[in-house]
C-alpha cells in the first residue's frame, strides 16, 4: 500500500504529511492516473490517525486538482505522473520560512519609491563620503599590510582583531563605562550586532519595548524573529517613564530597546536625568536593555550625556551596540557589542556559527587608522560640518515648511510633524512625481500606522538641493492643506 | 490584588507567567516578607485558569525558596524585597535561546583541545598563508582605491559589488553552469551563505539529508536551527544512491546537503556518473539541494567533474554555496550563493536584514585582484603545492600509521579509519599529551557517535612536522592496539 513507506513526524500537521506523501507518489508515478486511492477509513487505520485528518488531506488534494472523488465509489488519481525528462521548476517563493517572508515584505528598499538619478532624496541618513580621509586610510592599509600582511588575509578570531577590541574597550572607558566585567565582540555593523542578540536571547512571542517611533530596521528584524514590539511614547527628554513602567508591569518584556542619542527617527537626545531614571527602572524590574549607540559620536549638544551602559557601574543589564557607520566608512560594516563577559562569551560562539568572524583586513586597517589620531581629527571636522548642515536645514524648514512640530536637536536627519489632516503617503506620491523623496512616518511606527510625521535626512545633499527640495515639499504640503480645508 | 496587572500571553506556559509575575512583585517589594498570597482558588478565578496551573506555579516558587506554605493557612512570601541600591546581576547564561545554547555547546573551538605554541596540529584545514600574493593584493588595493576610493567606503548594495557578481557569474559559466535563470548573492564566506539559506528556507523540525560523515560546522548550524539531520552512507563514488532514495521516501526531507569535491572530512570526490544519478533523484522527488562548493578550486583529479548546479541546465533545484576561503584570503570572509533568480531575490532581503551587505572594500579589492589574472596564476601554483603535500602526507601515513582504510583523493586533509577497537578520543588524549592534535571522527558524525576514523589536515605544516607528528600518532596507535590485543 502507498502508505507503508510513510513515517509520520511530530512537527508538521499530519494532514499535511499525508497530502505531501500522496502528491509525491502521484507525481513520481507510484500511483497512476485514475487508479483508486485507499479509502480514508483504511488510511486512518494503517496510520493510526483520526479519519477527519485523512479527510482533510483528501479534500485539499481534490481542491488542488490532484485527485477527484466519485460519490459512493471513492477517490481517484487525477494528475498524470510527470514525464521523466520534464523539468519541474521549484517555486522558491512558496518555500520561504516566516523569517524570510518578513525580511522580504518589510524590505523598504524593495517596497518604497526608488531613487533615480537627478532626484533630491531626503531618504538616506548615510554620511557624506567626500569627508572621508581616503589618503589617511590608504596609508593605514599600507602600514598594517607591511606589518601583518599574510596574517590578516588568513583566518582570524570570532571575537575580533585583538588590538581593535583593546582600543574599543578604552574608547568605551572614555565614555565613562566601568569596563572591569565587560568585554567586546566585533560585528558586521550595528545590524549584525542586533541580529546576533535577537537570535541568542529571544524566542518567538517575546515582548520587546521600544521608543515610539523607532528605527525601521529594528522593527523589521524583530518582527522577522517573531517578537511582539510594544512602542512607548516619548517626549523631548526621551522615552516616557510612567508609560515605560506600566508597560514593564503589563508585558513582562524580555528586553527594552533604546536609542538615547539623536534617536532615529526623531533626533531626540535623552536627557541625563531621564537616562538615570530609565536605568533605575530597568534595574528595579531586572529587565535588560539593548542600547543602540546610534549617532553617539555626533553629539554636539551642550551638556555631556553618558550612555546608559556608563550608568550601570559594575552591574550588567545593558548591552551596548556600537557602530561608527553613521559617520565613518559604513562600507566596511564594522560595529561592536559591549556587554557582560559571560554574555560576550556566548555571543562569540554565535558569531562563529553565523560567519566565523568579521573581515580581519578591515578590522586591522580600521584600527591602524584610529591609532594614527586621524579619527579624532575626523570627528572634530564632521561634527562641525554636520552641525552647520543641520542648522542650515532647520532654518530652511522654518522658512518653507508649514510644520506643526520639529523634533530633536541634531544628527543627520530632522523629524517633523505636519498638520494632522496631511496624509504623508499622499504627500510622498506627489513629491516623488516632482523628484523629491523622504521617509514617511509610518515606516518608523511599531504598529505601521499612518502619521503626519516625516523624516528628512540631509547628510549627502548640497545646499541648493536642500533649498529646492524643501520648497517643493512645502508647496505640496500647501496644496494638500488647501484641498483638505476645501473639503471641510 | 497583585494579579490585576497580569495580562496573560499565548506563548509562555501560564504557570511560568504566574511564577514570574509573583517573583517580580516580591523582588520589587509590592509583596513584602511574610505577607499572605492570594489562595490558589482565588487566583484561578481571577485569571480564569485551572487551579492546577496555579498550584504548579506556587510549588515552583516554594521549591525555589521564594515563598513558603503553612498547612491549612496558605502561602506566604519568604524572600525579602531587594534593597533599592543593591546591584542584582542578571544571569546571562540562563537567558539564552536554544539557538544560542546549541551554538555554544557545539563550538569546537571551546570544547576541543586547544592548540598551544610548539604543538603539531593536524586539526586545521586553513590554507598556507605564505603562498598568498600579498604584493599583488596591495597593488589591487591601490588601483581600486584610486578609482573608487570614497565610494567603496560608503554604503553599498545587499546583493554585492556589481563587477564581482558579474565576474563570478562568468566564473560559474566556465564551470558549465547555464547562468540564464541564475543570479548571485555575495556573502561573508560559506558559513554565512548556509546561515542565510537555513533561516530563509527551513523551520524547526525539518529534515535535511547529508553525507555521513559531513562538515561539523554544517551539523552545528543545522542543529542550532532545530533541523533533524539524517546521514546517508557514502562509498568511493560519493553518497549511496539506494540509501539516498530510501531516505527521501521515508523522511520527505526539506533539503539534501552535499559536498561533491574533496568532501569534508573524507576527501572523496563524487564521480561524474554518481553526480548525474543524484541529480536525477533530486529532480524526480523535487527535493532541492544545497551544494557546498568546498575545495572545488583545488580539484586536481584526472577527469573533469562538473558541479551539480552545472548538471541542471535551466532547472532550479540546486543552490550552490561558493567560497574560495579554503585556498585564498579566508580572512576576508568572501563567499557567494548562486541560485535561481527568484531565490536570490529573497536572499538579498535576508542578507539586508542580517548585516546590510558584505564589506565593499573587500569585494572590490578582491575583484581587482581576480581581474589582474593573479588568481589563475595563484590557483595553478597552489594546486601543485597542495598535491605534492598531499602525496607526501599519504606516503608517510602508509609508512607510519597502521590504518584500515584511507579515504579520498586529495584536498587539504586526509581521512583514515583505524582498527575498530581504537577509541580515537583516547588516542587524541594520548597524542595531545605528546603535542600532536587531530580531529576525531565523531565530530563529523551526524549522530555524534564514536568512530575509529580521524581527519588529518596538513596545509600549514612543514614536512618535518608532518613526519614527526605522524610518527607520534603511529606509536600511540600501536600502544593502543597492543593494549586491546592484550585485553582480548
Amino acid at each position: 500500500m502507498v502508505f507503508s513507506t510513510l513515517v509520520l513526524n511530530d512537527e508538521t500537521p499530519i494532514y499535511e504529511q499525508i497530502e505531501q506523501h500522496l502528491e509525491k507518489a502521484i507525481k513520481v508515478g507510484a500511483l497512476i492516473k485514475d487508479s483508486k486511492l485507499p479509502s480514508t477509513r483504511e488510511v486512518s487505520t494503517v496510520l493510526g490517525v483520526s479519519r477527519n485528518t485523512v479527510l482533510t488531506a483528501y479534500e485539499n488534494l481534490e481542491s488542488r486538482g490532484i485527485i477527484y472523488s466519485i460519490k459512493g465509489k471513492g477517490s481517484f488519481v487525477k494528475l498524470e505522473a510527470k514525464n521523466k525528462d520534464e523539468v519541474v521548476l521549484l517555486n522558491w517563493k512558496e518555500r520561504m520560512s516566516d523569517y524570510g517572508k518578513t525580511c522580504e515584505t518589510m524590505d523598504i528598499i524593495k517596497t518604497e519609491y526608488r531613487y533615480e538619478k537627478g532626484m533630491i532624496s531626503f531618504k538616506s541618513i548615510a554620511p557624506e563620503g567626500s569627508l572621508f580621509d581616503v589618503e589617511e586610510f590608504k596609508r593605514a592599509f599600507l602600514e598594517i599590510m607591511a606589518l601583518e600582511g599574510e596574517k590578516l588575509l588568513n583566518y582570524g578570531y570570532a571575537k575580533g582583531y585583538r588590538s581593535l577590541i583593546d582600543y574599543l574597550m578604552q574608547y568605551m572607558a572614555g565614555k565613562g563605562v566601568d569596563i572591569k566585567g565587560k568585554d567586546i565582540l566585533i560585528t558586521n555593523g550595528f545590524t549584525e550586532g542586533l541580529d546576533i542578540l535577537l537570535s541568542t536571547y529571544t524566542r518567538p512571542g517575546d515582548v520587546i519595548l521600544c521608543e515610539e517611533p523607532t528605527h525601521h530596521t529594528t522593527i523589521k528584524m524583530m518582527r522577522a524573529y517573531g517578537i511582539k514590539i510594544v512602542g512607548i511614547p516619548i517626549d523631548k527628554q526621551g522615552v516616557k517613564l510612567k508609560e515605560l513602567e506600566a508597560a514593564i508591569k503589563t508585558y513582562a518584556p524580555k528586553w527594552v530597546y533604546l536609542t538615547p542619542s539623536y534617536q532615529n527617527p526623531t533626533g531626540i537626545v535623552m536627557s541625563g536625568e531621564r537616562r538615570r531614571a530609565v536605568y533605575n527602572l530597568l534595574c528595579q524590574y531586572e529587565v535588560p536593555c539593548m542600547e543602540d549607540g546610534f549617532n553617539e559620536e555626533l553629539l554636539y549638544s551642550g551638556s555631556h550625556v553618558m550612555p546608559l551602559i556608563a550608568l550601570e557601574g559594575s552591574s550588567n543589564h545593558i548591552i551596548y551596540l556600537g557602530s561608527l557607520s553613521k559617520i565613518l566608512f559604513p562600507g566596511l560594516r564594522l560595529g561592536w557589542i559591549m556587554a557582560d563577559k559571560a554574555c560576550i562569551d556566548t555571543l562569540e560562539s554565535v558569531k562563529r556559527a553565523k560567519n566565523i568572524h568579521t573581515s580581519f583586513l578591515d578590522q586591522a586597517v580600521f584600527m591602524q587608522y584610529m591609532k594614527s589620531g586621524a579619527f579624532e581629527r575626523y570627528v572634530k571636522k564632521v561634527k562641525k560640518y554636520y552641525r552647520d548642515k543641520y542648522l542650515f536645514v532647520k532654518a530652511h524648514i522654518k522658512k518653507y515648511i508649514p510644520y506643526q512640530k520639529l523634533w530633536g536637536e541634531g544628527g543627520l536627519h530632522i523629524y517633523i510633524d505636519l498638520a494632522e489632516e496631511i496624509d504623508t503617503r499622499e504627500l510622498l506620491r506627489r513629491c516623488y512625481a516632482r523628484g523629491v523623496l523622504f521617509m514617511p512616518g509610518d515606516i518608523f511606527r511599531t504598529d505601521g500606522q499612518r502619521t503626519s510625521g516625516l523624516r528628512l535626512g540631509f547628510a549627502r545633499l548640497q545646499d541648493e538641493e536642500i533649498i529646492k527640495g524643501l520648497k517643493i515639499l512645502g508647496e505640496e504640503i500647501q496644496t494638500l492643506l488647501k484641498q483638505t480645508n476645501h473639503c471641510k
